[in-house]
């Protein structure tokens, strides 16, 4: 038995496991010592390597930051809506009166075959036919359908929803101390054909007044990857463009330009190498003033590597697992910003696919 | 040779035709004579079978309906976008005006594996993990992703995109004379991996005033598979409603209700056996007034199997293909018809998947 | 806390979940008290409903029948490649000394989207494009392909691989507690991409001598579901294609004839409900006789439910899980029974996806 | 009308088409004058790019060497099994008889997503749930399943089957002209759930005595891409592993190593770029040897480009499409060849998947 179990954690990691650390290493979230680090970080807690910590020795420790129980959620024991929650009628008047010229933007990209997929992710479309149906009737109709085979609600622009992030706390591989929104346990939650629980089609249509700031123009160049976002460039960015931080009000969302966009099918790799992002200040500042949604232009909106080596995405969790603040990824603010229009109406209802962990689509700005 | 040809097409239809026509059976697009009829139809044209109409011995009638090239668009001969060209500033701010109360109705239904698909069509959703990753760094980070193969803008709450429905001009089975929206032809437009014009991407995000006319209430009853809504039917509800017909404007959505998605995962075969829905005659008015959209709680907005035998989908063809008016299927107004709202703004921005044919996601409706 | 959890319990079970209870219902296995039944068995131990064994509380009772540790395997610690390790140079030459007339028999199904499916495993096939590329070059080649989405190792006529079946020792959900083949836990073997362990891939190609049972001609009818074959039944069958139980040696194949197979794309619904098959007591008959593998024309070859109706796929764990005795389900073998040949070379290459559960393909008997 | 079709031929070739363009081009065939040359060619046809070749104005010229139609088949106007007919009870016997040793070779690669794939076609491999059910049951059994998206027959190790290659006689983009195994048309044959004629199901499982050259041996080194493999070469392989080139039976095998296997993985940029193959000269030998099927360590068996640059994949069309002669690309022979064994029973049962252009399996030689 003994020797047999030995056997087992001796034996060289596979290929799919090496893909996964591969990403993660060009990432940048694979140091010098893994994900968690070898240095131990601050805080001082023993480092955890992805390997190990899926293999059959789990890591004892609790995770960092998860000391508290996060739930009940504000919204009630049984809310899966989140921050969606925000979105009350008077909400939307709110919005629809600062609607001024009635010029629509997309903040969408297209998708297609050729966009940066984080990890192993996958997009595959294919037209069955061509045509796919016909010609039938007198009047000859002919009809074409699309065929899908993707990752749909984590691929492009990307909406999260709130079984998408978690915590492992407890002993590593138990889905019953495994934490999602609200308290939720994997093993509650999770299901081979879809979430029993926190699926994103849970999540209100959201209208809600946007804020954009723009990063890059503070800094004066594309941030980097690893470049946290300060909430002093926060605070300069809204200088420079004439707003208000006490404008910025409850249910709101609030996007952040870095320039990272610009690499878009233009250098994919480096793209998904890293990114900039916000960090754990702006994400408590965020919390603070009671936001809806972070949006930006890039594929985590977090800071990646994080700068303390040992945090694997945990602005997602600080925000989206803990607060049910939602999460708007890879997206694009070029025109917006040609426009000098920093603030808009943001509209976004996910796509509901019951048991979806976030959702495709093309949310729009209305100015 | 010849006798190798006869062979051919001696040979029985195998089975994914037999699928196929099965389900245009039970969709009553099969009746005494086929699609297309015995009884040669009001025009005196010959009879098509699907089965025929795919095999090697094409029909050298020229479609009927289809005799006047309906391209270029007015809207130029190169556009791609259609009927969503009406969404300009000024009718953006039209729709913003007539906002009330900041109500948000949902008009899309969750998308899963046991609503009811037109055809062959399929909808598969896994969760591949569970979590799909993790825990990563000392804060054990772990996340989910879906996994989905389908159908995706053809299956559920669905909008058609331009490429979706075409007309076969010249020999059946010949791409260059297919002809989709603004002339394109199939063989301009076709490919394996997504069309390459006519692509749902290039639609322009909806926000327009929408008008639901209630056809189960005028009628006193769910409307029947084959019960064509006639003009009359749509001003008594307008009457009813307290609503001006002069009040529909060019670009706005006109939406039927005729209770037949109460059968919605209720009795998903009834459901897909046909549907009560317009017929040419209110197509031609939703030309005449310069409509945007149609929309319906049916999977097809128009009557299906149509009263004239001998046309399949002809209104899909009419408003569509030759008018590049936009259609939003399977649509739910049962809180908005509760609440008596009559008049909302619809919004509706497609996924951008580029080279798709329609497009899930989530309409809303405002008040 | 308490309160919330309290709130998570109480929820309504969802429709994935209740999709598989569903299933499990027309399989039988959902009878009076659930899949571990109401009766509590002739073992005493507490009812499981699968709905619990995947929800917060978890079953603190230890799986029956798992007492002792099976690991590891006879074929060493690090083993993966199971029974098929009996596929011997001299095991092949002794199944190639008895091919007599060289007839093939195709063992093996069609695959297609109308075969029965079990639970909520799907399968699509979609011919991109038609044709998928060309006309290229001067010689104007064109070519097709096909888009295939679907369980692939898990439909139709089907392999099953090493990392198909476990046991959840421990505490439900707990991945470091659930053990596959030779001992290997969730933890080492699952990943979102495919198997680390155990994968399909690892199997050696089966060449061997097989040995049919027609237990349908030894009861004179179709076995019905929940009918389990017993040894005696065995016994007969071999008696009466005079056939000695001595001639069945180690590393050989055994095939089990129900007639339950004539239910293929006849009546899906009742072929999905049940089935009849093998029990203990055969499996360990099988065990005894140190074989390779069973197979039948049933989609489990075990009896389903089972007679103790506290058990679910007990004879899969026992012959795969703890012995690495391979399975192959939905097999014909109609045309053998006609020509009275009861023994030939079984041949079957697992079709090595790497990090599947199973294989497609078509098994072949050799005489 | 025109000026709309001007406006259709004037459009910028959009991204899926240039992916395959590109593609195309990496693999060589698109030289200086595109897939069919600028320099017309020795039979001074015009050339044909691929975007013209799909686009509106179709190449009226006839393809070379389609000017006598190849079928019937020899095996009947209704066979759609080709070559798979010379495996008779005779040549099985024959076959096996040749076995000596008992051992068995794989021939097949495994199956992952990292491997080398043709254009665009995509290979996603998902573990849904993790495990996917359970636990079930007082034993608390749990299952995995694998989820896959991906051209089955058409990546990796791979069969071609009869429907995959064809010829666009007549006029481009017409399925009534376009011509496959047996003349079957087009319009016949493709539907989007399948092919509904040639479907690899009808292949017989291949069970025939198989002969390897080794190329790479006689000339010394790993052949490059565009190299053709003459006549000469595979006599002289012949030769040199003392073998009677009258040995090479009708019905028999014959597979040819390259070395160009050896970038499987480590090198797929260049893998994909092109390879050596055999080319018209060879495939005419194979065609007057009258023999069942060709294979390689290569992903098209044929050379790429050809040393003609107006054809493309033109021994493709010639063995399969007029002859019915079977082919496997992406094969290893390396055991094999380390063992000297040269000739071997090659054996291997498509996957009959209804419909499907091509086969994935695990081929074996057995000695």
């Amino acid at each position: 038995m003994d020797e047999n179990k030995q056997a087992h954690s001796d034996a060289p990691v596979d290929a799919p496991a090496l893909e996964r650390r591969d990403f993660l290493k060009t990432a940048g979230l694979l140091g010098v010592g893994g994900v968690a680090g070898a240095a131990h970080g601050k805080f001082g807690l023993a480092p955890v390597m992805p390997a190990q910590a899926q293999a059959a020795a789990p890591n004892p420790a609790p995770p960092r930051m998860a000391e508290t129980p996060w739930w009940p959620s504000k919204w009630g024991a049984n809310d899966e809506a989140g921050a969606s929650n925000h979105i009350t009628p008077e909400k939307v008047l709110e919005a629809v009166r600062s609607i001024r010229d009635g010029r629509i933007y997309k903040l969408g990209r297209d998708y297609e075959a050729a966009m940066p997929l984080f990890g192993t992710r996958a997009f595959a479309l294919r037209i069955p036919g061509a045509p796919t149906g016909g010609p039938f009737g007198e009047n000859k109709l002919v009809y074409n359908d699309e065929f899908l085979a993707t990752e749909i609600g984590q691929v492009g622009t990307q909406f999260d929803g709130l079984g998408h992030i978690g915590i492992q706390m407890g002993r590593d591989g138990d889905k019953s101390e495994m934490r999602f929104y609200n308290g939720v346990t994997g093993a509650e939650m999770l299901d081979a054909n879809g979430l029993k629980k926190n699926g994103v089609e849970k999540i209100k249509p959201l209208f809600t007044r946007g804020h954009l700031v723009d990063i890059q123009a503070v800094r004066g160049r594309m941030l980097d990857a690893g470049e946290e976002i300060s909430l002093a460039d926060v605070r300069a960015a809204l200088q420079r463009q004439n707003m208000q931080e006490s404008d910025i009000r409850p249910g709101d969302a609030i996007f952040f330009h870095t320039g990272w966009g610009s690499l878009w099918m233009k250098n994919n790799d480096r793209y998904n190498s890293g990114e900039p992002g916000i960090g754990l200040e702006v994400a408590r500042w965020v919390i603070e003033r009671d936001l809806c949604l972070t949006g930006a232009d890039t594929w985590a909106v977090e800071v990646v590597p994080n700068p303390d080596k040992n945090l694997a995405f945990v602005v997602h969790a600080e925000l989206q697992t803990k607060h049910g603040i939602h999460n708007h990824e890879n997206l694009v603010f070029d025109q917006l910003l040609a426009d000098r229009k920093y603030q808009f109406v943001y509209i976004f209802a996910p796509t509901p696919i019951k048991g979806a962990t976030g959702s495709s689509g093309c949310p729009i700005a209305v100015t």
